[in-house]
């Protein structure tokens, strides 16, 4: 293999692609990003894989001889990163297991691994692939996985359950304390939002769990991205995700950019299991409904997180109709305490309420509108926070009982 | 003790005094933040000590009632940073030990402890003080505090060994692999620095060490500062330095900024012991000598260190006067080798020396000048790198024998 490339694009892809590689591989070759050039298509491929998360990226490249190399990710990572600016070119030897990068100011071989050993990522088979928009994908990640369990022992509460029927889709995260949904594609909108389909041309259904941890570089690598749609494919215990990326178009039409189209792919395994009947925990009904500027209820909770992380992280909610103002105030005993209000337009009784903090300040950082809206019964049954406007979300948080 | 002052001025002041507040304080009460309010002059100081080092700021205030009262610096700063900007009323109760923060959207009450139980800070008493350019402390302090050893054990090598004679200030320091001295206020400079001068007129003179903590806290405050000159003064095993913060100095000339002058102090105490006699370690004469540019030879040390920490950190220079050229290089054995040549300008007969390249890395990086110059004898006998004009810099590196 021997291929000339800018060391800015070497160096974008290889932190890619890195980021999936474990820093302790279940095989010695798992450290390493495989290397695919292809001559023909003047194209070279990365990949990076944990056997359940893989992520591939493919852009053009001047290959003057095709070939397949692994090298170790994060020492490769560390030297490119520090080169300097202009082309850099890859040579493997005939073994394709010492490779010699050369730049500008010097030389460096570094010793690979044979790629037959690199485990072959999941591939798109069959027809059932869904295009499904970028944007609603990134509102239902945004707005479900940070209320995902992050102990591993949870098994399926660390992953985000994604439900497409009737073409609406739906996230779902729990952790057993607060649950997170968000329905995304509502057909009942009359907007332009494109809606999914496959290649039959049938509304797509489907019902898995994908892990919290392929979900989160999805969003982040989607964020970087300007592409419109991504394909989606899911087959035996797997998901595949494929998109190009266009954000390195150039001006004229129809013509790929300077180095060709990227195209990027994440595959993850799903997780297997039942997932918790959530819709069941919702209440239907609420007695009282509180409507409040999103700014000044996160503002005054981080400040009273303070004192509240001192000891139980415990936020006591007064409702005052009367006033039609909300009290937030913690008791951290021999520490201190503190008290704020903020007005709030409240209906029905007044009430006192207990939560925890931090569940409280995840969900209104991941809302984005002005005026959030949170709906109650009594101290002792689950709240609802909600986005007044935006993202369709339901944020359900259990109160906790405090002692008066 | 009452007091109000805008959040942005007590979040600055608190920020600053919190840096030195031991997480594991040796005394309960060192965990706090000492607050002492002045009715009469309007000013406020917040002092914050570990009993090694102390930094004490004061500011003005609206005073309504003096006093003294601690308050857990590291709860405290957290609240007060996160509080709506505009004024914060303070306000102890009648023991000063439970303290009211009030802002416009609510209010906290902290538990302190009794002001009394708060150490001294050393004072500056007598004449003896030392008024010291900032500007000369500053650029000795950046070209020796990082060859400090940060190892507790290692006692006096801690900390820098400040030398005041003839009207020059030396500092030196040394973990003991290498020695980096700096040498300011040379009287034979005919420029505009100011002199340094003690109150009875006379040229001062002083020999101490002073822990490398302490400094790494000046040498950040001073940064911060728009002060020309510090008042140093040193007595009975402490360093005290004084001085006035000119920042928020206002256009009119004499009056004093909205809310007064702020007034800084630092104290620490010194480290007792013998230095080493470092002087003698810097050899007279050299048979070799390199002149390169600092930017080319830090980049490709940087990508050679990559390879060499994978292995023993060692780099290899092969000095070669013909070519005029020097070439680094790296072998990390099974992981992989590496090789940059940069032109230089070399004198002497050709060279092969080795060296840790994390020493080479910490002293090219402190340097500013464009070109830096390198000095040699043999493979076994230390070489010396300094920048080339600049600050008066002596970097002396023992070299590493390796197996050829």
């Amino acid at each position: 293999m021997k291929l000339t490339c800018p060391q800015s694009q070497l160096n974008t892809h290889l932190a890619l692609v890195s980021r999936v590689v474990s820093s302790r591989p279940t095989l010695p070759i798992l450290a390493n990003i495989l290397f695919v050039a292809d001559l023909d298509s003047q194209q070279v491929s990365l990949t990076g894989f944990d056997l359940n998360l893989g992520v591939q990226t493919s852009f053009g490249a001047d290959v003057e001889t095709g070939g397949r190399l692994t090298l170790p990710a994060k020492l490769l990572l560390d030297i490119v990163s520090r080169l300097p600016e202009g082309e850099i070119t890859l040579e493997g030897d005939t073994n394709e297991t010492l490779v010699t990068l050369t730049c500008s100011t010097g030389n460096y071989q570094v010793r690979g691994m044979n790629a037959d050993e690199y485990p072959e990522l999941p591939m798109v088979e069959g027809e059932d692939v869904i295009d499904l928009p970028v944007d609603a994908l990134i509102e239902g990640l945004r707005g479900s996985l940070f209320a995902a369990s992050g102990d591993e022992s949870k098994q399926v509460l660390t992953g985000v359950h994604l439900l497409m029927e009737a073409e609406e889709l739906e996230f779902a995260a729990t952790d057993g304390h607060r649950l997170a949904v968000v329905q995304t594609l509502n057909p009942t909108l009359e907007d332009a939002t494109p809606k999914p389909t496959n290649a039959k041309g049938n509304a797509p259904a489907f019902d898995v769990i994908v892990p919290g941890k392929a979900l989160r570089e999805l969003e982040r690598m989607l964020q970087m991205q300007s592409t419109e749609t991504i394909a989606v494919h899911f087959d035996q215990g797997q998901l595949v995700v494929k998109w190009t990326n266009q954000r390195s178009h150039n001006s004229s039409e129809d013509a790929p950019p300077v180095g060709g189209w990227t195209n990027r792919r994440l595959t993850s395994r799903l997780l297997e299991g039942q997932y918790p009947n959530y819709r069941q925990l919702i209440p239907r009904q609420f007695s009282r409904q509180m409507t409040i500027e999103r700014r000044s209820l996160l503002g005054a909770l981080e400040r009273i997180s303070v004192l509240a992380d001192q000891r139980n992280s415990i936020v006591k909610f007064t409702l005052d109709s009367v006033k039609q103002e909300l009290v937030v105030s913690v008791d951290a005993q021999d520490v201190g305490n503190g008290r704020e209000a903020a007005p709030a337009q409240i209906s029905g009784d007044d009430l006192e309420i207990a939560f925890n903090v931090k569940y409280l300040l995840e969900g209104l950082k991941v809302m984005n509108t002005s005026e959030v809206q949170m709906q109650f019964n009594t101290p002792t049954s689950p709240s609802v926070l909600s986005p007044l406007g935006g993202t369709k979300m339901t944020y359900l948080v259990m109160p906790v009982q405090v002692r008066s």
